[in-house]
């Protein structure tokens, strides 16, 4: 029995971190919503998908191009922060001591899943460290096996470029549990530990 | 800063079960999918929104009227399984062994969200009951707080009716486990036990 409701589902489905179940019970949430709430939603759908561009300058999703971070006068543009998706630069800007720039490399290395150095914006991050004034880039990729390949291949690449290349520290979580961290953040704890 | 992404991020927000990160995850996700994806998803949205509705007869969703279920004369014509949703009557269906007819009474009652009678389906349930040949109802709510107060108040409405009323069984779930079974369900597995 293949109805439209069932086709609603399957696009749910296709949606990260949204198994058959919750797919379901949001497909039928959404037909038995009054015409004009599925209009709205279909209509902010619709808009963010139109206006939505990536800047051309740091590759972050934005309305504007360049992003009203790159146009910011008052960020350090001595700054570059690299990370994955544009998820991330929230996470950084949410963190609130963070004054930089940033540049989205839209992924990770992946060889596995055929992601290579071409598929990121790795080149367009080369030629903005030959215009511009940086002095410093910090790898904010994720801590696991996809983002420490990135960061490595991203330092050795960098090194001959006269710029300071950081990448951000691991270590505990704020309000974390020695106890229950695992061997490898404690590892990198200790061996990051910090004169006090 | 209101930027379309937010306002796509906002709808996702009002969906059932998907809270301000999973919404943003899937607001991110949808504006960087290739614009036909964004197209099928809207399209599916917009079919099943236009053809399903509810069934005349049974108040189940369906994109038929009468739905699939009622106009099966294979069915069973003599009982009537009271659920509160549709997605109910496809758990039933999965459960494999019920072959009579539905009633989705859309909603329990629930008097502090200020749901009353007059809001489920429950006069169409009662005009059913005089017209056919029905033999039995079984008035399968859920088995909380609401779902047992529309089963009490569904079987003293029906008390006048000759017709025999039951409702789902409680008990311990198959695969379940004695100790860690809630006392309420514990408690009716006893009280409903059944001769070997």
């Amino acid at each position: 029995m293949d109805t439209p409701l069932d086709r609603l589902t399957e696009q749910f489905r296709r949606l990260p971190g949204i198994g058959i179940k919750t797919a379901r019970k949001l497909a039928y949430y959404m037909v038995q919503e009054p015409q004009e709430k599925v209009n709205e939603f279909i209509h902010a759908l619709q808009e963010a998908k139109q206006k939505m561009c990536f800047c051309s300058q740091c590759f972050n999703l934005s309305s504007q191009d360049p992003c009203p971070i790159c146009s910011d006068r008052k960020r350090d543009r001595s700054m570059i922060c690299v990370v994955e998706t544009p998820q991330d630069v929230l996470a950084v800007e949410r963190s609130g001591n963070y004054g930089g720039l940033y540049h989205v490399l839209q992924g990770a290395l992946s060889p596995l899943d055929g992601i290579g150095a071409d598929n990121l914006r790795i080149k367009e991050l080369l030629q903005r460290l030959e215009n511009t004034e940086i002095k410093e880039v910090i790898i904010a990729t994720d801590p696991d096996v996809e983002g420490e390949a990135t960061a490595l291949y991203l330092a050795r690449l960098l090194k001959p470029v006269p710029i300071r290349v950081t990448r951000i520290a691991r270590g505990l979580p704020a309000g974390g549990d020695l106890e229950y961290a695992d061997e490898a953040t404690l590892a990198g704890a200790v061996a990051n530990r910090l004169e006090m």
